[in-house]
């Protein structure tokens, strides 16, 4: 069993970098609070003996040495970014739990045949640069390195030169290591396990998903002097737009959302009707045909939303991945190992990506998640019990153990 | 008649302190550019012989002295402040056409009874710091000074602070002068004098106004991993509210408006559900009753809309004035004025607030306006003609001359 008071204080400690204003995190991928945990974390796992690699997207691969020296790595990660308003523990909690395994290995002085990679993939969130699961995307083949290098902030930052500003630009070529297995464990970020009142989610497959950016053309004009027939409104298109998407995700329900978290208008104020209406739509399902024709649908609807308007409309897929369906030993594995520690589960869908989602395009990959409060997260408030966070790390443990083979 | 060349070179003059990006003016209230601007008409009114009084909301009162000591002064004025995104002669137009009258009368020779005082308005556009007309209001007794002061920008800085910061804060007890008689000469900002092919708007009224600050506030949430029936989606509320707006000012058809020009998510990122939303509803009629049903419906619906969705709902009135009917002497002066120069004219309500509405609270006021292509304004591209700025400079000249008695 791991020692799930260190993994707690941890935690903890991690989140006293980068503190939100609400008792969560703001620690934004490439900003100074995550150089700051990157340096943190770099210490702790030099601590338990672990030797860095860094890509060239300033993923961090910290490695225990295996016995054999041709048997492929054991990957245990996830992401130490946060959202502006994140939570303690997503991402975090995989990350520190993949050390937490480790620092367990250590303490009862275990050897395993193949090496373990405890990883914090960059840029996670998607907040800052879009899209989420950034480098894993670059890592697995998906997404360009100049592609991801190009991605601004909301400012006009670059990440290529946010990542060099950081410092944390590695020698690595992005995805030239190769897997033997990756293991993500996750907070759920949804209801389901504390509803069913379940301690280990075993995740059998992830949802997929469409970020759909739009931009709305309108004419700006004064809110008080132009009448409303000479008006070309791109927030009214928006706002269509918005009820359109909401409609279309309560149709195909079961199994889809849909909804809009990023808006921006200019020039923004108060008595100019916008030029310009900047925002995202976020859907996804797990079935891909359904996720697929709710983007067409989406698509062909705002088009006939702005043209009966007048107001210009382009659509850019600024994110997208295809449902994963993770890989069945070791999806058997995690449930084996929660079965031998008597902790209750249940198979679960992820609801969120995550960089396994990429890994699982170049290796065998899967995820196990805990229960979180309220299913609240990408809100400061998120939070879980130490036994939930525990639970998982036992059996992230068992079953990492069980694949790197003593 | 004014020299229309001289009054256009300085317009241009003034064009080159903070430009913007598409060819028109970012002089928004109380930045650096607005100190340069300010130094620049003061500079021009010394020059023309006017000396300068200040009040302690940065508005300048540059004074041609009387031949009677007794009476009161005349005054002209608009704003040299503009939207982030604004034209060349929105407010600029009148402070410099006031300019161009004493310009006129000293190259003429012309003394009069009353003493002519040109006027620059703090904050008329009410971009940076709502409400509009902030100066105005303040010295019409309708906007105590403190809570002027305490007026915060999107960044949190304060009306106060940035007054001071740009070294404006004058010594006059704001309100204390009084006025023989107020005249405003203004781009339309609409486009009716343009399609009725006027040279002259003589302006009868200005319709009233509501800003209703909405802040809707939701439960922040993951975009994937939560379950559409466990939203409480204040983005959807907010686009619900905007699309009943455009109802209640299509029903209230015609001689009213309504419309959003300002929003603000809360985080405001892609994969999360805004915990809050803020933006300004703008509605306006010439006719009083109309106005404040149209606000009483808004309220009562966008009540029952988020009640609907569970998200809550505050409305805070940031900005208001009633509508307004000039004074039909100086009403009678204009027209007469247009019809003496052989200007075509026509009666128009003004659809923008100007500084003249609070004016007309504390003296005899009106407005005289010239017509703008397209009917554009609050957009870089606003554009008058030379001889639209000159006609209209020259009914100012005729009669502010008239009034202030030679
Ligand atoms: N786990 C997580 O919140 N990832 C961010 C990407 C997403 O929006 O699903
Ligand atoms: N004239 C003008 O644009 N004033 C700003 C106040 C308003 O929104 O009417």
């Amino acid at each position: 069993r791991i020692n799930g008071d260190r993994l707690w204080e941890s935690l903890m400690d991690m989140a006293r970098i980068g503190p939100g204003i609400a008792g969560g995190n703001n620690r934004q991928t490439l900003t100074d609070a995550d150089k700051e945990g990157r340096e943190l974390f770099q210490r702790w796992c030099e601590d338990a003996g672990l030797t860095m690699g860094v890509d060239q997207m300033g993923t961090m691969f910290m490695t225990r040495p295996g016995t054999d020296p041709d048997a492929l790595p054991v990957y245990v990660g996830s992401h130490l970014d946060t959202q502006p308003t994140g939570g303690k523990y997503d991402g975090v909690l995989g990350v520190l739990a993949g050390l937490e395994v480790v620092r367990t290995m250590n303490d009862l002085g275990i050897r395993t045949r193949h090496p373990i990679v405890v990883t914090n993939w960059t840029n996670e969130e998607g907040a800052r640069f879009a899209p989420a699961m950034l480098a894993s995307g670059v890592f697995a083949g998906v997404i360009p390195l100049e592609h991801a290098y190009a991605r601004t902030d909301m400012d006009g930052k670059t990440f290529g030169d946010e990542l060099k500003r950081i410092g944390w630009v590695g020698d690595e070529t992005v995805g030239a290591r190769k897997m033997h297995a990756y293991f993500e464990y996750h907070i759920e970020q949804g209801p389901i396990l504390e509803a069913e009142d379940k301690q280990i989610g075993v995740v059998t497959h992830c949802q997929g998903l469409w970020w759909l950016e739009f931009t709305l053309t309108g004419k700006e004009a004064h809110t008080g002097s132009t009448p409303m027939t000479m008006r070309v409104n791109a927030g009214l298109a928006m706002a269509r737009i918005m009820e359109m998407v909401q409609e279309v995700a309560m149709e195909a329900q079961p199994g889809a959302v849909g909804g809009v978290g990023q808006v921006k208008f200019t020039p923004n104020s108060r008595n100019v009707l916008p030029a310009k209406v900047v925002f995202t739509v976020d859907i996804r399902s797990p079935d891909i045909d359904k996720l697929n024709r709710m983007r067409a649908e989406i698509e062909k609807r705002a088009a006939d939303i702005c043209a009966e308007i007048g107001v210009g409309c382009a659509v850019e897929a600024i994110g997208h991945f295809d449902p994963v369906t993770f890989d069945p030993t070791l999806v058997g594995r995690v449930r084996a190992a929660a079965e031998k520690l008597g902790y209750s589960h249940m198979n679960v869908i992820s609801g969120a990506g995550h960089d396994a989602c990429w890994a699982a395009k170049v290796a065998p990959a899967t995820m196990i998640m805990c229960p979180c409060v309220d299913g609240l997260s990408h809100n400061e408030a998120e939070e879980i019990s130490r036994e939930w966070a525990t639970a998982g790390a036992d059996v992230l443990f068992h079953a990492v153990v069980e694949t790197a083979e003593v």
